[in-house]
């Protein structure tokens, strides 16, 4: 396979990528923006992270866009994507079971008090706290996609009542499905642990804010593992502060990695990690580029597409 | 109903179980030992927790012993227990939940670094930190009752490899079953998480030593929820010093409460709670006792017994 190939990332380095990539197509020929030799007419796939926005428009041939995140938001948001060209998303088996791992974790965590078990700890104090049962603890997941719903299927076992919240309405058995912006007040009002699953666009941006998360009942706990700019820091800082949320557990940040500075590292209610959830598997993901690409070759279609009209 | 029933602890306040007792059966008549007014031969059933050894014999017209809790080794250990007498034991939904619910919630804290990632937290540190895939973590429960079973079933669906070692072979779909002493070693060996439910037996007693845990991979992690006593705490802050075990999580401890100079408080890989894993819940356990107690004026017979040869 000869296809002309250019990794282009912000953020990853390439030699993981270009060396899992070879070793399942040695033939792939793999350039690396930003090299100067790279003929922009050339470039038919790119394989690319936080892609500088205009960039992609300089390749006239493109056939193909992957993506080595789930998330596509610093891909779509792009003004100048070129809208003809496929844009195909990771939807790595890994991954999935990562973020869902990370979820039921922390589900929990927040509901068990288990973040309170350790201040008890630090302060040497044997001191019985209570929980609820499973069953008196309603988990809403924002974002019923492909890591929602397995996040959502793992929890109904273990007791939870589960709902949902999507632009659409959704049929996963034990999940309550809440759809659009008018069901968004009944799904808040019911939810003790709020997960963040979403993705991030236009319509999501800035959705973890005081007029939001105030809909929530006295005392729920949230956890946002999708993206940092879903959330308005000094909305949920605040919140925390007041009591209306008990905890939070954070994944992702507006600013990554989190200043120093950041009240979040050391406020007592929250739970942080450093964008660990879920990580993507370079070798799941090379494979499903090399054989979109041979397929793509042989006249066929690439798949997991990103409908650029909605943005994920 | 006016069968004459003993309340018996040295732990328990009364109240809670005699308010919990009296409202399913207002007719129950029950005294609280010691008082003074109790005559021996009136003594029908005793519900019981941590009895004095030797107080259950002086009640020569006993027809059954329950007991409040799962495990029942402060009960049978007594060398004066009327053999003849059926020791009922708690099978409550609720019970097995919320240990299933701990032993989830910690095998992940435990595979996915939780206790590493709040190290980082208070040091202010951004470090990405790798951990396996479930299917490369392999779970290894001591005792596969129904606690261990439960916790075995809930496992399996994210992903872990799971083995379970008890006295008996078991058959639970998903779970390799080792049994007996002679498979120990090969159980101790596949294992990375190990999650002790054992009950408390002569057996059983001081299984978590060092002889035990250090045929277990290098690194593993421990968690036990069972009893204080299957633990030799200096082997296990050893073991943990030395990196032979990575983590402990541990909710039982041999003196409770755990006293204020005790390492295991301070210890960085040691995660502990206050015997909170699972507390039995008076309103299901009464319903338990006030439905055997009037089975048994009719006739009947009482379940969920305990094999005193065995004692569990």
């Amino acid at each position: 396979m000869t296809a002309p190939v250019l990794f282009l990332s912000t953020v990853f380095k390439p030699d993981i990528w270009l060396s899992s990539l070879k070793s399942l197509s040695p033939g792939l020929a793999i350039q690396v923006w930003p090299d100067a030799d790279v003929t922009p007419e050339a470039v038919r796939y790119a394989v690319v992270w936080r892609p500088p926005h205009g960039v992609l428009r300089t390749f006239p041939n493109l056939a193909c866009v992957f993506s080595l995140g789930a998330g596509v938001d610093a891909i779509v948001s792009d003004p100048d994507y070129p809208r003809h060209v496929p844009l195909s998303r990771m939807i790595d088996p890994t991954l999935t079971q990562a973020m869902t791992e990370y979820v039921v974790l922390h589900v929990l965590y927040n509901h068990r008090r288990q973040r309170d078990f350790e201040a008890l700890q630090r302060l040497r104090k044997w001191r019985a706290l209570n929980a609820p049962r499973a069953e008196q603890v309603r988990v809403g997941i924002m974002g019923l996609g492909v890591l929602g719903t397995d996040a959502a299927q793992k929890l109904v076992p273990l007791g939870y009542q589960l709902s949902g919240w999507s632009m659409t309405r959704k049929h996963v058995p034990g999940v309550r499905s809440f759809c659009g912006q008018p069901e968004l007040p009944a799904f808040l009002a019911q939810t003790d642990i709020l997960v963040c699953l979403l993705p991030l666009t236009p319509e999501t941006q800035g959705i973890l804010n005081r007029s939001v998360l105030s809909q929530l009942p006295k005392g729920a706990s949230l956890i946002n593992a999708a993206r940092g700019a879903h959330m308005v820091p000094e909305d949920v800082l605040a919140l925390l502060d007041e009591g209306l949320l008990s905890g939070a557990t954070l994944d992702v940040f507006p600013e990554e990695p989190l200043p120093p500075e950041s009240q979040f590292w050391t406020h007592p209610k929250v739970t942080l990690t450093p964008h660990a959830a879920a990580a993507t598997d370079p070798r799941a993901i090379s494979r499903h580029i090399v054989e979109t690409i041979a397929a793509m070759e042989r006249g066929g279609a690439p798949g997991n597409l990103v409908d650029l009209s909605k943005g994920y």
